[in-house]
């Protein structure tokens, strides 16, 4: 398909961060073919397109991208999120007991589902039955890095690290140059995982090009275990074992010294900051602008919806400036148009994807966000950077294309019935509800 | 017009925070007649009715209330957001030099608009040309604590406090006991009036039993001022001047010792917390938990659209749990539960208007939101009040009646064209928009 959209401002999230007044944007199959003022749009392109959008002044921006989540652990959500050690409590248990692929695979579509109403169109996923996630990824159209989690413990899908390894080249295989599916390595942290699962991870992402990911330097008995064993930081025992490296996304980083983070810009590892979640279970806020100052990629994540609960990054990202301009006790500090890129430009370097996503530009793939700027609350629009970071929500999200389909069309997914997917769900779920009951 | 609500899960937020599974709810004009199980509603009120709403599981709870806002401030919203002393470079002047009836009235109304969109059934206001404001308010069905801005220094409907006195006093003899809305008395703060018109202001407030508002411990030359003048704390001096009292409702309190706390605690005065605009302007965030440990009693407020920009008050109780929780460092800290009321039950104390808003109970009046469970990011729900603070957004409000009118049917605001709204607004802020692009 061949689709015009016409008449909105535009924010490229370009290099320059061209922001284009009275645009027009037009793509052909998956690629982008025109990105300019609307009086320039060439006529050959209307003439010979399937659809133009009349969008009446409304934002056109890249999709946002959600760089860590677990999309898996959708039936966890609202349960025990204020009770003391609700992991070993309600997650563990009920994971080991209950996840099954049937469960992460309704799970999952709801939370593509919710995130694509979010205006999100690609997420980095580090869950189970990674296999079947993906399948269900691709068929929604959603843009998805896919990552089996490795743990060393027995869990739901493997009995330990090295049959997780196992999966992630299964998955490796059978998804190699897909459009959408991109799979990811994925420990599911440094103290979980042997010294021998977290070096073949890191081989295997080299050997294949592609990206790791693993929880770091997140939780308190994190910090005290390598601090005790080997009076390190876990980043400090990463860079030591040669693990520290710029295909590796480390998720939190909540607990960094000024050491960690110049380890971390040397090896130009990249960082996941993922602040909704983070506070909410009062763990901290990781120190993200001042990474940023010294070269480290940062990326916003939502965490998975039993930690941070929303898949938006709306939220993500009004947190990220109002907390650290706090921090900074500076208000002119991490202005809007800074923390626009985290989920767009910015997130998709830290994704290894910048060829590709992140910015509208000719050539690029057309992964599209329309936000409406005719509720009340997008009015007026002195500076759209602002009304995306302090003023809209998920309400505002009025079209998305994903790879050129056409996913979210006037705040309504397209393709799929809600109500099938909800129903699904519930009658999938059915076992856990009864084993969370047993437990609250 | 009498409704029933059926099938949902009622919040009724009374002292005994009930949860009504399986609930109904009815209404005869502007009062609860009925709240309980859907099983026990009498057949008499079924056959009475005008019109039966089945809910399919939804949530019903009181709406959320407002408790700091400057309605007529849309115009500066996402203008120069990020910039140092935005105050004296942009709000100041512009409102001195633009601000008018016309324009205030229209931004109220898209204020207004934006509150409703998102369960806001009732705001404390404080802005200029109230009486127009006020009479908006009535004309939209919505609930407004109406309060004229006292201010020492020439603006834009007054030249002093006096004169802002003489009209608070006119507004006052305009809406003595209307169902809609209740005049308070609004100096702008200790620092920008008289010590003699916050005297007549107090008394004012007690003359005619009303409550008055006003910021305070907000802005740091603030409390350098009264430090270095009385050796005191703003809330030392007010206590000090016999000002601290029952009926005062004190916006931000951002900087507060101990002792302050006790002084507020001892005199009865609320606080209205703004979390989200108070972090945007990087000015810290005020010690709530322990103000509401030591009793005092706490609502919270989005700030008006200049500063706060979004209007809605699902931020600012994710912001108040999540923020809260980290400064105390306990993940346990600030359940759900007791954030809820910040918007419903307590909110109405902090208004001396539990008798009629706040919660849900037979008698009091038909104030009621209906929040959807069907969206994506609202499923599952353990935890009603967890799914309320941590997973749900503006785009979750289904229903919303206040004082028995149905006011938001559907995700849509039933007896206002949104697109005149808009129109209206934009053609009265036009000389706003030329002024302010001269000076950005």
């Amino acid at each position: 398909m061949k689709y015009v959209l016409r008449h909105a401002t535009i924010l490229t999230m370009d290099e320059s961060m061209t922001v284009i007044e009275n645009g027009a944007l037009a793509f052909d199959g998956d690629t982008l073919v025109y990105v300019g003022k609307d009086a320039e749009l060439p006529s050959s392109l209307l003439a010979t397109c399937d659809e133009v959008v009349d969008l009446a002044d409304a934002l056109i921006l890249p999709t946002f991208i959600n760089a860590h989540t677990h999309m898996g652990m959708i039936a966890f959500r609202s349960l025990g999120d204020d009770s003391p050690d609700r992991l070993r409590r309600f997650l563990l248990p009920l994971e080991n007991a209950c996840m099954n692929e049937e469960l992460a695979v309704a799970s999952s579509r709801l939370a593509i589902a919710e995130m694509l109403l979010a205006g999100i169109g690609s997420a980095v996923d580090m869950y189970y039955f990674e296999d079947a996630v993906a399948k269900v990824a691709k068929e929604m159209g959603f843009r998805l890095w896919a990552g089996e989690t490795l743990m060393e413990d027995p869990h739901c899908d493997a009995r330990n690290g090295r049959e997780g390894l196992k999966k992630a080249v299964r998955l490796i295989e059978q998804y190699c140059d897909d459009p959408l599916i991109t799979p990811i390595i994925a420990p599911h942290a440094p103290y979980s995982n042997s010294l021998s699962v977290l070096k073949e991870a890191q081989a295997l992402a080299h050997e294949y090009g592609l990206l790791w990911t693993m929880h770091l330097s997140e939780m308190d008995f994190e910090m005290e275990k390598y601090a005790k064993e080997y009076g390190l930081s876990p980043i400090g025992f990463l860079e030591k074992e040669h693990l520290l490296d710029s295909s590796l996304l480390a998720a939190h980083c909540i607990h960094t010294s000024d050491e960690d983070i110049a380890l971390l810009a040397k090896n130009g590892t990249k960082v996941i900051h993922c602040p909704g979640a983070n506070l909410k279970s009062a763990k901290g806020i990781a120190r993200c602008p001042r990474m940023r100052q010294e070269g480290v990629l940062v990326g916003l994540g939502t965490d998975g919806p039993a930690s941070g609960n929303t898949l938006e990054v709306f939220t993500q990202m009004k947190l990220y400036a109002i907390l650290h301009k706090n921090v900074l006790k500076d208000r002119t500090a991490i202005p809007a148009s800074s923390v626009v890129p985290l989920c767009t430009s910015e997130a998709a370097k830290v994704l290894h994807a910048e060829k590709n996503i992140g910015s509208l530009v000719v050539g690029k793939k057309a992964d599209i966000l329309v936000l409406e700027l005719e509720s009340p609350n997008m009015i007026p629009c002195f500076d759209p950077y602002s009304v995306i970071v302090y003023s809209s929500g998920v309400q505002n999200v009025q079209h998305v294309f994903v790879n050129g389909r056409w996913l979210v069309r006037d705040h309504e997914l397209r393709d799929v019935s809600l109500t099938w997917l909800r129903e699904e769900f519930f009658r999938v779920a059915q076992p856990f509800f009864e084993e969370a009951k047993k437990r609250s």
